[in-house]
């Protein structure tokens, strides 16, 4: 079973050497600036620990055991309550709320570090708290000051947990359709009556208390989906001082058996005639939800990229020790055989794992950057620049990092052979958990949607031109020293404000174009990113090197790493170019009939 | 729960129109020329009936209850004993094995076809008369006379089933490190002591007696992969009149906890000291083995391909009937939105299947073609050339046909979405199934090894030159009515022996090279003989349209998915051939302890 290392020395380089955190922190205002590279360091290695120790041990736990229900009441996997009670007592869960309700004010960036170590090591646990924080940061945007100061201290503290309640049975991609009604009640709350399925912690014994977020309709709304409001509705009630009453009329009917995250209670809920309170304007529920939305899908982008180092060590640490068969340059003569990353295919396995793992990390981590930025910038000018920048990149980090772990898990198993695809190895439950999170939060296919319909093509390159300019003057400014790098990194940003054109244009005549260029383009842009996030990477170790570090080897290996990714990943980003720019006639002329025989 | 349906038209397809099956078989000598078209046709429909409703319904049942181990006895799934009865007593076992042992003679080709209906219905069950097929062959060609009488006559009737043990703990992909003993008796058995992993079907209930093919070492064997013999080890002893005695002392001490093919028992098989009859010549046990070995991996090629027919039907299935978002082009304006295969997306992932799954059977037919007149052939000559035919595509068909497979199922999750992900849809066990078959029989790793270091470069390409020409024949007969297939078929093939040759130059000074372009060689090989797959059939759909054929849809979805197939499938092959250019270097230059950090 694998024990969950955290990577720290390539978190420090990311945070510190390639995006600069301590100058990036001190230009925080209020207490962001708090969080000087020492107690910065500090909480990274306790949460490595808490990590490595407290919730890596009980993955296979929770997979083995999964949930339970019975009678409306859901058991978590035995140590999850235990592991919870911890890290609530640790102060992880309020460490980057605001103070104003008893968080500790650290920023956002340093949640999401956090955050990557508690996915990798165990992604169904860790969904019970994220899923808590976009509940909080829902609440704290779109709440009334009755609202935050009645649900939030207890949720910032942990007592309570919290929900996103969107789908049910015949409606997920398009909530247009959702027939969850709210009605007004003479004390101004609401009776929400509906069923939702898919509701990830939905019922658990980790909390006295969930909130749950949901998206409901007003009996006046307008049809689909500018008619859906938002509905906070608690499992108990609760009193004006945030005292608990009875139950509310919610109630867990299943829970769902699914291919992984068994330690994590996916519930059908049943609202009859649930109190809830309406949460931001009637029918502008969706514009409220959104801010769940983005930061969930940013959450589950780091859920695909901790899959994909938690992959990486599996695999590598078996293939260091497994022996079989002689390479062309044996590496251990004395042995029987050589281990298995002496061989050129088992290296083109574990560098494939590496330079997604460690790109997908400094992609997160530049995200997470600019969520601090987009919530605590000093200026609007500031904050709106970072909004911008997360749009155009919520979709394709959410997207491109939860495809690629899916392939970094298959090749953890792969690595592996027979012995990957037996349990005890832990190698197979990565793959099953990783594959939800192509699926939640919107599929890969709406994350193409909204990157190229909403966020490119809509804005007309509004978003999309700013950041290739950034790519482009990066690749000015490393010129000299990145050659091998910057210039086919410069041709992939030009293609790719080329293909957007391309599809713009298309479109215009063709309204299919969009979807059918949306899933390629999003891996296109996906491989875009990361190159320059691996050109980055080498810069910054180049910088190391010159300045005489003593840490070679680390250095080197970035570079490597780079140099793989841009022969070996890259060229991939030019079959979907092709695949673009087919056009959309080969996927629309089959009538619907022709598809079956 | 997807329900199997035999896609009956499109295998029509492939033997009839395609490979013309009627005029092969009619050339084949002895019983094979038997097999007349409507005889064909009653088995292939009896066939499909059998999987449709015997073995169908019990693959959830396999994947829920699995097998169950105690005091060294297996219990297979409820129903599966029951299923192997009808399968035996309706002759499905000996259907193309031959007469001399009870079989009914008809072409091997045949028992492919009834096979992909048993893959796509019921992996698990499957893989054991599919063993039995490989022991039964193995026997007949490397056994001697008194073996063959002895053993063949029970396992050709289905009351013996047959495994092969190759793997133990600390060797996989390297059988040369093994360690199982054989050391000879004065009566000229051998007692057989060590222990394999990882044997299929190497204990249940369905049938009287298991004959285990071993390889292990004589006393004096040479190091390494030539002093490997193979052995016959009854589960109980066999009389010399076919009677069953005692127990032999091999055991089942374990069964493993996999990712999927529960239904099937996967065992550690403890040899003390059993007794066993070496099979062939001392020392040659590989050799022997590789009949076995080459005969699984057309098997596990045909795994793939059924799951990808399996995963495309239950997407197609969904996609008709679940109703989310208005397309561009709404195809249901009565309903509040349309069935989701409107979406451009939605048939970029079915029409990627189906090209998969229809390409893949035409590769698996045309691979079984080939083994009918590898075996049974009229003349040496044309009996040699199936032989290289089959040498050079066992390894793409193996290698492409179960990636191939592990994607489509992935596909088949990801259009039903977060219903994907519940176990009761069914298609996340197809994911789970079809994982092992890039693993068993030779890893993807492998296949590529094979193809590129033993089939290609090894024959300096006495294996792959006929092929493409044979290919670029087609071009040539097909150029005029064919041209947006042929030109870019031409091209590909082209390119095909180019990289060969640029490999093998490379390959001369470092041969790391060899390892580091096998897997994307494999690849890059796999789609361009789809592409030769899918040319063929929009050729004989034209020619069937050319003569004013009524069934006009199943003929233009030929020529259509021919089309998305060069679109937007074949341009992957060019992301291969960069990698496969990019040379060794970017996998090796990494220093072992560089990986971690």
């Amino acid at each position: 079973m694998p024990q969950y290392k955290t990577p720290l020395r390539d978190i420090r380089f990311a945070i510190n050497e390639v995006l600069d955190f301590p100058d990036h922190y001190a230009r925080l205002p209020n207490n962001s600036s708090d969080a000087s590279p020492d107690l910065v360091d500090a909480i990274i290695n306790e949460g490595a620990r808490f990590a490595e120790e407290v919730l890596s041990p009980l993955n296979a736990v929770g997979d083995r055991e999964g949930c339970r229900w019975q009678d409306g009441a859901v058991s978590t996997p035995p140590g999850f309550a235990d592991a919870y009670r911890q890290f609530v007592d640790g102060g992880w869960l309020s460490l980057a709320q605001e103070t104003s309700w008893g968080g500790q004010g650290l920023p956002p960036s340093l949640g999401t570090v956090i955050n990557e170590m508690l996915q990798s090591a165990n992604h169904a646990w860790a969904m019970y708290p994220t899923l808590s924080l976009g509940a909080i940061d829902t609440i704290a945007e779109h709440g009334t000051d009755e609202q935050k100061q009645r649900f939030l201290p207890n949720l910032v503290a942990g007592r309570w947990s919290g929900t996103m309640c969107l789908t049910e049975a015949h409606c997920g991609s398009d909530l247009g359709l959702l027939r969850t009604k709210a009605e007004p009640q003479a004390d101004g709350s609401y009776r929400i009556s509906g069923s939702k399925i898919f509701i990830s912690a939905g019922e658990h014994d980790l909390t006295e208390n969930i909130v749950h977020l949901v998206l409901a309709r007003l009996p006046d709304a307008p049809e689909g989906i500018k008619g859906i409001s938002l509905f906070l509705v608690p499992k108990f009630h609760v009193q004006a001082d945030g005292h608990l009453g009875e139950r509310n009329t919610v109630s867990c009917g299943a829970i769902e058996h699914k291919m992984g995250i068994h330690g994590n209670a996916t519930c059908v809920l049943n609202f009859d005639g649930a109190t809830g309170y309406l949460i931001g304007p009637p029918n502008k529920g969706m514009h409220c939800m959104f801010t769940f939305i983005n930061e969930s899908r940013l959450g589950v982008a780091q859920q695909g990229q901790g899959h994909t180092e938690a992959a990486f060590q599996g695999a590598l640490n078996y293939a260091r020790e497994r022996l079989q068969m002689r390479a062309p340059k044996r590496i251990r003569p004395d042995r029987p055989a050589d281990p298995i990353i002496a061989h050129p295919d088992v290296r083109r396995m574990l560098l494939t794992q590496k330079a997604l793992a460690e790109g997908g990390r400094l992609l997160n981590y530049y995200c997470a950057q600019q969520v601090d930025m987009a919530h605590r910038g000093t200026d609007a000018a500031t904050r709106e620049q970072a909004q911008q920048r997360l749009a155009l990149l919520t979709p394709i980090a959410k997207g491109f990092l939860t495809e690629a772990g899916i392939e970094a898990a298959n090749l953890g198993i792969q690595v592996l052979g027979g012995h990957g695809y037996i349990s005890e190895s832990g190698m197979e439950q990565i793959v099953r958990d990783v594959r939800i999170t192509a699926i939640y939060e919107g599929t890969s296919g709406i994350q193409g949607l909204d990157l190229l319909g909403r966020k490119v093509l809509a804005s007309e390159s509004e978003l999309l031109a700013p950041f290739a300019a950034e790519i482009e003057a990066f690749c000015d400014a490393g010129q000299s020293r990145l050659d091998e790098f910057v210039q086919p990194l410069r041709h992939q940003v030009r293609q790719w404000l080329m293909l957007s054109k391309q599809i713009g244009d298309a479109a215009r005549d063709n309204p299919d174009e969009v979807g059918a260029a949306a899933f390629d383009y999003l891996l296109y842009s996906g491989y875009t990113v990361l190159a320059w996030c691996w050109a980055r990477s080498a810069d910054a170790a180049q910088a190391a090197l010159d300045a005489g570090s003593n840490d070679i080897d680390f250095y080197q290996a970035k570079q490597q790493t780079a140099r793989f990714y841009f022969h070996r990943l890259l060229p991939r980003a030019q079959a979907h170019a092709a695949a673009i720019a087919s056009g959309a006639e080969n996927l629309m002329a089959m009538a619907e009939e022709q598809f079956a025989y």
